[in-house]
């Protein structure tokens, strides 16, 4: 992959050369509001160190950053008095992560706010749900 | 809120009155395969204990959870083959939340799937942002 570090737009933003409107920030971890907001507060929780996704971070700090995630709902939520909140980490190009550096989207919901995060659900045969189980279950 | 534990449909689930697809458990969680999945391998992640959303849970049990979380990711994609996957909590209502017992989607994504997430953003001016931001920060 060509993508470095170098020219991480996240890396920039954590080293202060490209502006955020920040919302915390302490010796691992960041959190500055989603340029492009899907609603007002939308968040976005983000280690300082450069890990592409949740498969390289480290098992230690992706707790930490996902407790840190946690508190900052709570704010969020006091501070934008929403009715409920989305938790999406996008790995991989292919699930829609739009920057190769790791990102906790936190996003505030209202009712009736006209979003529409539809899911579209697939049919599979009860043998074809028990073999993929299976091989989850037994793979390492 | 008239929805309790004894209604719950995964506290039915994991008491074992309700079938489902297991792919792991331990004393503290358990996994089973989304029955609605968006693609194959399509997992659930649910504490045992009844907590509705990630504000009620208790942070350490959410950090472990999150850190399981990230193992089976890393099984499903060995299982699947996957080209990504997507991590999402759904908190209340407003946030497409089905069944009101905490629960992590873990969500196989392949190339070209067909599955659209749209995420129609919104456009705030650089007064609300920051307005916004400071709300967050300040809050507590």
């Amino acid at each position: 992959m060509s993508y470095s570090e170098k020219d991480c737009i996240f890396c920039k933003i954590i080293k202060g050369e490209i502006p955020c409107y920040k919302v915390y920030e302490d010796k691992d971890f960041i959190a500055f509001l989603d340029i492009n907001p899907v609603n007002m507060g939308h968040t976005l929780v983000v280690p300082r160190k450069h890990f592409e996704t949740v498969l390289d971070i480290e098992k230690w700090r992706f707790g930490e950053i996902m407790k840190l995630t946690k508190k900052l709902s709570q704010r969020i939520i006091n501070a934008t008095k929403a009715d409920g909140f989305e938790l999406c980490i996008n790995n991989k190009k292919a699930a829609g992560q739009l920057v190769p550096h790791l990102h906790i989207h936190i996003m505030p919901r209202f009712k009736n706010d006209g979003l529409k995060f539809n899911w579209p659900t697939k049919k599979f045969s009860q043998a074809e749900m028990q073999k993929i189980a299976n091989k989850i279950k037994n793979s390492l």
